[in-house]
């Protein structure tokens, strides 16, 4: 049985944004991906939509120079030929100030060829501010449960 | 072809939620079932995690008590025998505010013997939160990204 192009992608990811090794992650993006982190990009200006390979191979450059992923712990997962559904807790360690920061997300991904042709991530956001600030938003309670 | 237990309790769901009616959802929940909501429960107390048909039928009446859902729009789909990951933009009413809210959701669950056993859901927390607040939360920009 082939590997999954899941896996490959995975540690192409990894390296790239951990140790700046673009080739094997190049070699893995449809020409034309479409690829979306949904997210504050005001806090964070490599989340957000992007289109094409070279976008997303800068988009996967900064967030190499933001963070370093020490550990991925994959929660649920769910494959068939042509895609993949993953929800993981990642472990990180931000550049800048050493700290780290675990951030939980929702990994969709669509498979053309073996290269990724289509991914969506997304972020239990307010919880990454809130780690990144290194304090907690005061929150009203929102009334009418009982 | 039997229909994907998903879109029975996608039905159930909703009704719960915006009808109240909670028979249908009942029988669909596995009396064990595991469920997690990733958010801040602080704002949110029906968000969080609940073991067992009960519990969660009481965050449902909670979440229904809270919101109105207006338009289900299911953006990625991914099925198997027994689970279901999608992520979908949910548009909702506030119920106490009658405020327009739509938060970006990804949910992945496994079904056995037709009900639901585990769920998870992630949410784009942060945008929901400035939603619900009725403003933005300044943020500021992290550094070290050139």
């Amino acid at each position: 049985m082939t590997e999954h192009s899941l896996w490959r992608l995975s540690r192409a990811l990894r390296r790239a944004i951990n140790d700046h090794h673009f080739d094997a992650l190049a070699e893995l993006l449809d020409d034309d991906v479409d690829w979306a982190i949904y997210g504050p990009i005001d806090m964070f200006p490599f989340l957000g939509a992007r289109h094409g390979k070279a976008a997303v191979l800068e988009a996967i450059r900064q967030i190499g120079n933001a963070v370093h992923i020490r550990r991925l712990e994959r929660e649920t997962l769910m494959l068939d030929e042509s895609g993949a559904a993953t929800m993981v807790r990642c472990a990180m360690t931000a550049q800048d100030s050493d700290k780290p920061i675990t951030a939980r997300l929702a990994q969709f991904m669509q498979f053309r060829g073996g290269k990724l042709a289509r991914l969506r991530i997304l972020i239990d956001t307010f919880d990454l501010v809130e780690q990144t600030l290194g304090r907690p938003i005061h929150l009203p309670r929102i009334g009418n449960f009982a």
